[in-house]
């Protein structure tokens, strides 16, 4: 990686003459048949499949070590700072979302998987944007000591990977951000969700009868 | 709950007609030291604690009965839907994201509980906006049988309330999202990271050392 990237200016963007994301005004009627206005931030992109993005959880499996995840560092100019993300990405015009999933998977991190799992689409933040997208679990199995292939970047892009152990993986995000780097929450709730589950499955009566 | 909110229509709005959000353009320079532009959304709404919002896990407990997760039903004009998503709010002026997420708990779901731990802050969707957010987990004590208390809720707020088992939040929100609702992603993510956790535990080694 070169030298820290850095934010210079902000200006006033207007609707039109911005190329990936607009505001809109929305005229609703609620509940009660009273007419109400929201405020509305969306991508230009989204494509026929309805759907924005996706993201990728990946897990690397290796013969005598505990399971594994690949996460991201990179420099998101919306937030000035490092951010620790999954890969993701939006969709391409034509591509279906497993196939999304595993083109990003191989370009930012180099790694062939397979899919486990497809999420519904999930929306990323309502009260706010209208941008949704869908999660992909991914099992990509590794040597010892193997190491990731070469990445696939755009010129714009700066990534760096990591694999963490997955038990470790809240405590590595945690430490992540103490030292100045952002967590995106959706990788956040999930590394929370497999803590929380192995610290409280006891407490909690997570083995026991659901009422 | 009366009959069925709706979208009216859409218009294109410009930032400076907006109350709430806004669009900006970032010009920044890259770790190659190439100057780059990035499209931005953003609330107008943040305060001096530089977090835009709150999100509450909460946990019910109650005597005889395995932990259940509090989930809420609210139209949101943005994705056009009935969204599933944790108890959330904007942070008023002047108040600590503590304060924050015990009266957002108590005003949309007429439950007081007590925090169990506070998040870092952690971003919402770092390729498109500035949002950011605090997970508030907080716990709260009910009899066996005992009701949530009353809603506190403006005018223009409509909130149903859900009690889950937490070992079975993924297939109620998978159940959800079927019959037509739009599930929080991270809700989504956290609730799958209790389930994977809960699955995979051997598989994965999640109890093993890890390395």
């Amino acid at each position: 990686m070169g030298s820290q990237a850095r934010i210079d200016k902000y200006s006033p963007l207007d609707s039109q003459d911005a190329k990936w994301i607009k505001l809109d005004k929305i005229d609703w009627t609620d509940q009660a048949g009273v007419s109400r206005v929201w405020e509305v931030a969306s991508r230009k992109t989204r494509g026929s499949t309805g759907v924005d993005a996706v993201a990728i959880a990946p897990i690397i499996l290796r013969p005598n070590t505990p399971a594994a995840v690949l996460i991201l560092h990179q420099y998101r100019p919306p937030v000035g700072a490092m951010c620790i993300e999954l890969p993701a990405g939006l969709i391409d015009p034509g591509e279906t979302i497993e196939e999304a999933a595993l083109r990003e998977l191989k370009e930012e991190a180099g790694l062939v998987g397979r899919i486990v799992e497809v999420s519904p689409t999930i929306c990323s933040d309502p009260g706010m944007t209208t941008a949704n997208m869908q999660l992909v679990v991914v099992e990509a199995e590794m040597a010892e000591g193997e190491e990731l292939g070469k990445q696939d970047l755009q010129d714009s892009e700066w990534i760096e990977t990591e694999i963490v152990p997955m038990s470790k993986l809240l405590d590595r995000l945690l430490e992540l951000s103490k030292e100045g780097n952002v967590v995106d929450s959706k990788l956040y709730h999930w590394a929370y969700g497999i803590r929380f589950a192995m610290q409280n499955a006891a407490k909690y009566k997570l083995d026991g009868p659901a009422s």
